[in-house]
């Protein structure tokens, strides 16, 4: 006996829906690293597609089907392309987007013992096929250590300072390309210092005077990204945040900016955002 | 002595940032009531200003002094937009924002024993004064309980259903108002049921019974929410979402639609997203 | 027709259970101020009994008609008592439980301009009662400031701080009884410098320079409670601890301690853990 | 000019701590697998050590260099202890712990179409080192179906379901050794249904009237496992949860369970628990 396909079945209401789709599933996945090979990680994936307004439902397993293919791929900006090809193929779709959101390991030297130690960072990957236009997008979260240049120009000694988070969402133009690696340190070189898991004690010397010779506000911090960004002429749309873990309140601060070279283009209404 | 006021310093990189400000905010504040009176929540808020090119930061401690005022008064769109005003003198911003997320509990009567107690939902209120022109925004998620039409087809006894969030972030035209307590009731009217704190065994045959008489996808619950908002000549821009913890997988299942009913003006760049 | 109570049938496992209920219900309740009146909170409620191994399942609708009750009284240790007892008669159980978290609001004064606003402190109310013995445990989290004494120490300027979160679980002796606003006041003068929502540049030089003064590790910030509270004698039972969120450092830093007055009364086991 | 050791300088409080150590560190772990090889997994680690009160402070460092000799090990209850001696023998410690927390992912068939996809669980590995006494607990987090008995009973159709969550943390005696594939395997068939990441219409059929055939309550879940647990003796000690998004509220049901098999040793004090 043939089981009926439900999701299959005419729809009278003739709504097309932007994106149907899976949300939280987990998956072990093989991203390139620049240089050779590639780090294993845990990927927390998103995968969508627009549904016309003629069928009632999408079909979900073939979403998993799907990603199930990848799992032993090394993958990059031109496998996310792949991954949404096959998914428009499979799903009669205009419209498919993938988020992947991963902890990627980066080796990270102690300033004066050099020591080191894997540190971690939250990643994303952004993928969106839109008929024949491939948007893909690169996000980070970059920890770092903020001086408060106010508390230090107004006390008599000390000064607070705090952890802070350093996001960026990026658009990349299809000819260049960006690593991860060096996203990360590019971004880290912006706080008042850069963040270790191992601090020897002449470690802990350094980066506290260091740090308290560069104090910086959010602000300071958001625009001296954006100097860079807006110089480098591979980047076509971003967005960065910095969100400070005020060592003095329990709320936090944060400075904003989102750009796009060529403004007429709407991409943000496009891409959507990252965190907010 | 005077003591320096470094925020107010110049800044040679000449960067206007979109938004400085605060987030995870905690007070307590009175909502208006449908009906008369208000009800004391806890708001988690946001706040954000512009910061034009020229100065080096804001001032982070009038976000709170602005708010503090705010602390006693009965609160809707209306106070949205004078504590938005108050900011932007405050702060010389051409731009200001403000977020309150806060559970708002509402009256749920058991559908056969009648039985009475407080369901709470996640709600938000969003104010954006961009020069002359304010936004309100009314956010709600709702729980409603699904059950898979699919599974119901297919199977020759049973079907499997779960706790769906259905999601709604939307704009009215100022000249209308739409209540929490309206949006709320529409919105659980979607679903296979509506979701209840306190059942008794009669209220569970019945819920239990009715769910099954009407089953719905993700899909079917979007697409119903977006006839109900296309012929509702109040709605401006609208997202809905809904998001199913599907109760035969670990991932959850959902569909997002968002739609401006004057395509042209870019309100989804504007805006942002409460929730993607 | 009379529907089956199937919870009520008998079990032929034979096997007691030591807690079944409902977690996660969000109800507004009244808590009692120190001073006259009460504070409106928003409470997150887990709540459970003993099930004997002759029956099959509890009634969990008896938990929230329970509850609901409670909905306008205004709440303290003797009501929580109360609220354990009606549960013991409606489900004859031996051993009941119940935890409420909730965000509590004490004004907090600026330590210089004097200025004055709300300040929220996650608090726990949790209360046992098993056969004839009850056992009320306070809990509470401080944030507070802590500058690092070996950074201080080894830098010729400047020293590395951070937010850290002060927590503590309590009983007390039932002849005794233990406001929150008094147990909040005596754990935030022990960070190097305690926390405000509300600083003007005058209080911020103030307290930089306060705590600058006063460098502690998480280990003396748990010690100098310790020291306090078994000078106490009104205290029975407690856990603190002291986590702190290194501001050069993506992980925690914490220091963890729990103490019995009375040490071969196995409270430790009775009572769980707060949040380890 | 040697710099001053402040965490090595004496104390004069003369408190010994329990519990000194750090929290939230997130590094690469490979973990044994049954049969031969390993998997990579993302670890969130914390790692503590008692404190003699003659010390003022503990050295963070040497957990993170002693952690980090590890990230290339293959990794099981053996090897937590050797971690655990290292840290006594290197901070003269009576008592360290360290818990893992980690997704690891086991292959899963669909019942009827065979098809294989990873899934994931959460999983904890936590050893302490108390004088000559080691304990290795063994955590894990499986998701079931459950369909529930009263819905089924009363309704004339349909019944409510939903997914929930097993919990277990146990302790097996040292002689012995028990695979985390094992404990999954046993503990998923406790639900109505296992839960899948891919089901085709086939598999769906089956899975739905498979679990409406076998309805339970979250206090059947518990005593099936309790009445296994009791019969292996290979285990010593255990703690088990099982936790229902509950699809007809918003609260969540559960059922909870420990029980020690040698009840004078006052395990439960020593070990802390899992989630409660």
């Amino acid at each position: 006996m043939e089981m009926k396909d439900v999701q299959n079945s005419p729809d009278s209401r003739n709504i097309d829906l932007e994106r149907v789709g899976i949300r939280g599933l987990f998956l072990p996945l093989d991203i390139k690293l620049k240089g050779d090979g590639y780090q294993r990680v845990l990927a927390k994936i998103s995968l969508s597609a627009d549904l016309p307004g003629t069928y009632r439902g999408t079909h979900m397993s073939r979403y998993i089907e799907n990603l199930n293919r990848w799992s032993r791929q090394k993958i990059s900006s031109a496998e996310i392309k792949d991954i949404l090809w096959d998914m428009r193929i499979a799903l009669y779709a205009r419209r498919v987007e993938i988020s992947l959101e991963f902890k990627y390991f980066v080796p990270k030297t102690a300033p004066v013992s050099g020591q080191e130690v894997q540190m971690d960072y939250n990643c994303l990957f952004r993928g969106i096929q839109h008929d024949e236009d491939f948007i893909f997008l690169l996000g980070v979260e970059v920890p770092v250590h903020l001086v408060c240049p106010c508390s230090k120009e107004i006390a008599d000694y000390g000064a607070h300072n705090q952890r802070a988070l350093l996001r960026v969402l990026m658009e990349y133009y299809p000819e260049h390309f960006i690593w991860l690696e060096d996203l990360i340190a590019l971004l880290e070189s912006q706080g008042s210092s850069a963040i270790y898991p191992l601090l020897k004690r002449a470690d802990e010397k350094y980066v506290t005077e260091h740090a308290f010779e560069n104090p910086k506000f959010v602000e300071d911090v958001v625009r001296d990204v954006v100097v860079q960004f807006r110089a480098d002429s591979r980047i076509r749309w971003y967005e960065v945040e910095c969100l400070s873990a005020e060592s003095l309140h329990t709320h936090d601060a944060f400075a904003h900016h989102r750009e796009e070279k060529e403004p007429d283009r709407g991409r943000g209404a496009i891409i959507g955002s990252f965190w907010i």
